[in-house]
This record gives structure tokens, C-alpha cells and sequence, in this order.
């Protein structure tokens, strides 16, 4: 039985339908909503409107952009001899946080998961050695999660690129600035020690 | 800097701005709705609208309806000599669920707080009191919630309906069912003892 008015109910739906979005606080986004202006509210559904609208992805890496071609590809700036492979584009965005980081990006959306009936046709690859094919490209940086999957679709991708002369590299695995070592799980300090440097 | 396209970084602030929403939570809820289908998410922009505009208060009760008389103060099945007075419409949602109550309600949407700058004219308090004046009503259930400003409303709206031939009762303190008492506070024990009852 429906005890609020059915537009509410309706609202309250949509809210607890968003990952992570139980019941409870459905329903006090809901009311939050009916809280807002008339227009801060067509203000909150534009936005969602106009992000799936005008939301693309760059047809050179695949990337989010609003419009053409995105503006890390744009920029001149930008090393397009190395590329740093990753499965989604929040982790450009991490990537960029880091401030570090001055070549492109390809950005798979997903990665090789048979569990979830995600196979490699599913994922922007063949764009990926489209790209490498055209001869630029110099490194290619696997920057999927140090995962399972993230590991499996790193060695997938570099095994595909093994034709072509590109150098195909992997994030360093170590334990995290800033870390305790007694935190660190066997697998990490394993890791770490292997790929010690000299000082 | 931004790292996203225009349009998602806005809709990342619009779900960053509801209540219990942080950054990290908005961005997945935004990166959720560009995984929608283009109806799926004019469904949630529509819900969004639908809502603001349709729902209402209704002009009896002041609880939400999606157009003129809530669905109570129509109902011929309410008893109209009992109204239960509560703060939120929230509040009715709660009593309707325990399937007891069978009067009317009247919501305050709100209880006085000096602190938050709230008084008794900010409420639907005027409403009441003419409802209680019209004379059809034989009980007025105080059902705030059992806080300082909760109690507070309760005793300032039970002063104004004196002058009328209304019983103004409270909802009863005591253990909650199914609780512990061990768990129980002081101010509920002792409640609870002065409210016992003869089995």
C-alpha cells in the first residue's frame, strides 16, 4: 500500500532504483526534491537530461567529451607517442588528479570478465590496436585495477599488441605512499620487494 | 580543474547537493544515469518535475496529496471527530503503516525551534485550531515526536485548543516493544513506570 501521493511514490522509486540508494533514504531525497524552488528542481532534471543528451565519447579514445573529439586528444600539449590504457573514465580523471602523467589515454569501458558475460568484443580494443597500428605510438601503459580481471585484460591487450614495435608496460605494484607495512597484505609487500630499486 | 565533460560535472553537483549525498557517492549516482537508457532517464527527469508540480497539501489536513482532498479527509471510513496531530507527512506514512489509527490527521510540517528559527506561525497551526473550532471534533492526539521541540509544540498547541470542548491526549511513552530494558534510558524507564497499566 502507497501511503505518500503517486508522483511522490513514483520519485521515491527513482531514487531507490540508484546503486547504493536504499529505501529510507529514497525517500528522504524525495522529499528533498518537493523542499527545492520550482526552479532548482527543472534545474536538477535538465541535468540529468542534458548529461545523457550531450555526453559522448571521443572517437580517438573513448573517453567522455561533450562534443567531438576530447580535450586531452585536442591538446597539442599532450605526448601522443604513449598511452595509458584504463578500464574507466573515472580513472582518468584519477590519472589527471595526479598531475604527473603528459601522454593520451584509451579508455576500454570495462574490463575482461567472463563471470559477467563481458568478453573482449564487448570492450574498446580493437580501437586500441587500430590506434597502435597507425605506427605513433611508442608506449603503451596497462593501467587496468590490479585485479584479476584488471590483470587478465593487461595481458590479453599486450599479447594482441605483440606484433606491432610498442613498448607495453604495467603500473608498478608496491606498497602505497604514505602506508604502514604492517597493513600490507603478502601479496603487495611480495611485490614490492621484486620490484625494489636502487637508491 | 574539472576532469569530466560540463554537462556531467553539473550533474555531479546536483546529486553532490542533496542531503547524505558526498562527492564520491554523486559521481557514481551521475556515471549510473549516462548507464541509462535515453527513456529511463526522461523517466527520472520527468519524475523529478512531475512530482514538484503535482504534489500538493491538502487544504483540510495539510498532508500531501497529488491534488485537491488527500485520500483520509475524503474518506467516509475516517472517523472526523479525532484528528492526530503530527509534524511531518512523514508521520502519517508511519501511523497508516501500523493499520490502527482510524481518524483524521493534521500535519504541522514542523515543530516550533526557536533555535532554527521556526515558530508557531510558520505551522500549520491557525489550520488546526480553526478545524477544532468548527466543533465536529471530540479528540486531538499530540503526535510530535518525543524531543525537547517535539513536546514543546505539543504543550503550546494544547494550550490553544483549551478554550474549546476537545480532549487533548499524547502518545504514550514506554518501552518499545520487542526492546530490552536493560538498553532502556532513564527517561524512558521512568515513563514507562509512571504510564503502567493493570494486567
Amino acid at each position: 500500500m502507497e501511503y505518500f501521493p503517486a508522483p511522490l511514490e513514483k520519485l521515491v522509486e527513482q531514487f531507490a532504483s540508484l546503486p547504493g540508494i536504499g529505501g529510507k533514504s529514497a525517500q528522504r531525497l524525495a522529499f528533498h526534491v518537493l523542499s527545492l524552488s520550482d526552479q532548482e528542481a527543472k534545474e536538477f532534471a535538465d541535468a540529468i537530461l542534458e548529461a545523457k543528451e550531450k555526453v559522448t565519447c571521443c572517437p580517438v579514445c573513448q573517453n567522455l567529451t561533450d562534443g567531438g573529439i576530447c580535450s586531452i586528444c585536442a591538446s597539442a600539449k599532450r605526448d601522443e607517442s604513449v598511452i595509458c590504457v584504463v578500464a574507466d573514465p573515472r580513472d582518468v580523471a584519477a590519472i589527471e588528479r595526479a598531475r604527473e602523467y603528459m601522454g593520451r589515454y584509451h579508455v576500454l569501458h570495462g574490463v575482461i570478465s567472463p563471470m559477467n558475460h563481458v568478453g573482449p568484443d564487448d570492450l574498446q580494443i580493437t580501437s586500441l590496436v587500430e590506434r597502435v597500428a597507425q605506427g605513433d605510438v611508442r608506449e603503451v601503459i596497462m593501467a587496468t585495477n590490479p585485479d584479476t580481471e584488471g590483470e587478465a585484460t593487461a595481458m590479453y591487450i599486450a599479447r594482441l599488441l605483440k606484433p606491432f614495435e610498442v613498448r607495453v608496460t604495467r603500473l608498478a605494484y608496491g606498497i602505497p605512499v604514505g602506508g604502514h607495512l604492517e597493513f600490507a597484505d603478502d601479496a603487495t609487500l611480495m611485490r614490492a620487494l621484486e620490484g625494489r630499486r636502487e637508491l
